[in-house]
């Protein structure tokens, strides 16, 4: 509590730094959509992608895995029980696990499923504001109706509950990301808002809260923090170059590949909400 | 009928900004290749792309879209029921449904199936020549050999006998990309060869057509023909700053994330042939 | 033997120039994560590609295309008895067909499934050092132990000894490619490291290597040196443009469209080992 920005950069630079030097293997159970950006985020971030999904690997696999990152976006019912089964996987073997609901409250098949993954104790939560929103509504109780706005600060109060249910650390993202673990709550506000114009850019910021996990599991709330920060900056120094959202998209890999320790203490915006 | 290229502009222009000023919500199921690209050319264009295919969604979901794709890329029987349902769905709700039937040729199994799909009234069907042909040839007794060069004017009169038969505006992506209704037949031949040398081009521009009938499904013919014009158009923006394929991919999405009207009044290309 | 780098020069150019002029037809049965990428370096080459899986279809449309690639990378039980029956299939017309065993060692389901697979009877097989030896210890009895540094020198021994088992040419992707049908060995040098930091392209190299295969599969060994090299010099003259991994993968695939003559002369490095 009571980090400044400059401490959160120094946090910030620090995850990074170690994900490149550890090079970190994250699985990734994903939607078809993101696979791509989503293995290019965590290869420029200098992490180690693996999208893999079988449920006859997964005792094999998951347990050697250094962090799991579990994605809905394309979800089918042949899909759930290898979310499930990785879930339990990393669970037991005491690895991090990073759940994206994305679209929580599409259906209610997709919503159940994403209350019976948070039930086996993701270590991160990361969604926008509806998508929480729904999720804090189903699976805690929490009573405050889908905010239609996406407004990330409209869903702190459902973050908060949720983590506080969950035990996980919760981030929330939008025009200001939230994250809070239930007691703490911090808000990064790097990125563009072209990002959105892209798909798979929350898919693949997920993965890289997981590649940030990874290396310090102690530390969840501070990686989360950290990951939405560094993916931001890497979007803003993109954005400098970009004409459109396919060269922003370009640019944000190339930029978030070479990132230098100086941008990031000078552009890292985290603070108590 | 009888519309000039200047006056097709203004429906082109028209329906471009709908589509900005309305965020159509577009589900797609669709081919694995594609959906990274179908969904960046939704969003560049302003639409609100969702793939979601799973049986146990549709009932919640399909009938809250604005328009649904189904394209048949990848197509195995474990797909087909989902695809089926959700034209069924989208139907009998009142919403347009737009069908791609990828190498509908290339096997008994994937021809039945189209067959199938078509039987479920799309709004529009879009392939390039070949497809359209061995579409005419199963669904409606059109006996003309299937063209191998690929020129659309050679399956104008396969496109015609299908619309007639199927009450679809169908389209066939070429040199000059044909739609018709059955009854009127317009090209539009805005565009660059290169495109194709880019995969999931085709799939894009038929999930741009149903953000393009979501905003208006009462003049499908309209949204068809300015749907392909507009791909087209950023297109050939696009063909200006790219060195090749890849580049052009991106040049493409930026130029239709970014298009303005002059360009769209100083270069649409439709006529009536 | 013996040809110089000028001689494999010739070779690779002549290689190139056959798949630009006859454009075969590639069917790729690949994990969902290189389907894009995949795809769009057959197009630059100037090849057909195909991606198409279902059982259904496989005996209507494998006989008929002019090589087969399948890589096991998402690997589930239900996608294999479609790349069975695909490599049977292509076997038994007399079609050539190429493996690639990603990540052959990540599980006991895994290397069965590539054991398999190599049982009938691949054209080429292409992974990265730890794949292959993983791959010849379980095929062949081979014995030495898998090398965590990928250092594609190391697999020579393993390489050879699955060839002559397997009767198929063994490429081992690294620093310099190695590319070897029992009795010759041949390195490949070209590329440069950063097409590391690009998810899928190894899974792309393969499929060039099955477009290259499918113009001349008497000739497996020359065709595999060759898209390894041309690849590789893709990669070259894209990192000239390069600032990161994204515009890599872009000026790579651009640069493979556009590849002329007097680079692939001056270029190519290929010698015997």
């Amino acid at each position: 509590m009571g980090e400044s920005s400059a401490d959160w950069a120094g946090i910030a630079w620090t995850f990074l730094a170690e994900v490149r030097r550890r090079s970190p293997l994250v699985q990734c159970i994903t939607n078809f959509v993101s696979m791509d950006l989503m293995a290019n985020t965590l290869l420029a971030a200098g992490a180690s992608p693996a999208m893999l999904h079988s449920l006859q690997e997964l005792p094999d696999f998951t347990p050697n895995a250094d962090a799991l990152c579990v994605n809905v976006g394309t979800l089918t019912a042949d899909w759930l029980p290898a979310m499930k089964l990785a879930a339990e996987l990393a669970a037991s073997s005491g690895r991090p696990w990073v759940l994206d609901p994305v679209a929580a409250g599409a259906s209610g098949f997709r919503l159940n499923a994403c209350r019976e993954l948070v039930g086996l104790k993701p270590t991160v939560i990361r969604g926008n504001g509806s998508e929480i929103i729904a999720l804090a509504n189903a699976s805690v109780g929490f009573t405050k109706g889908v905010d239609s706005s996406h407004d990330s600060k409209d869903a702190v109060e459902a973050a908060k509950s949720l983590a506080q249910a969950s035990e996980a650390v919760v981030a929330v993202s939008g025009a200001v990301d939230i994250i809070t673990d239930g007691k703490r709550v911090v808000g990064a506000s790097n990125g563009v808002p072209m990002m959105q114009n892209i798909t798979a850019t929350g898919c693949s910021v997920t993965a890289l809260i997981s590649a940030f996990v990874a290396v310090d599991p102690s530390r969840a709330f501070e990686a989360t923090a950290s990951a939405l920060s560094i993916f931001g900056i890497a979007g803003e120094i993109g954005m400098e170059m970009a004409k459109g959202p396919a060269s922003l998209r370009m640019h944000l890999i190339d930029s978030l590949y070479g990132l230098e320790q100086a941008p990031v203490f000078s552009c890292v915006k985290v603070s108590s909400i």
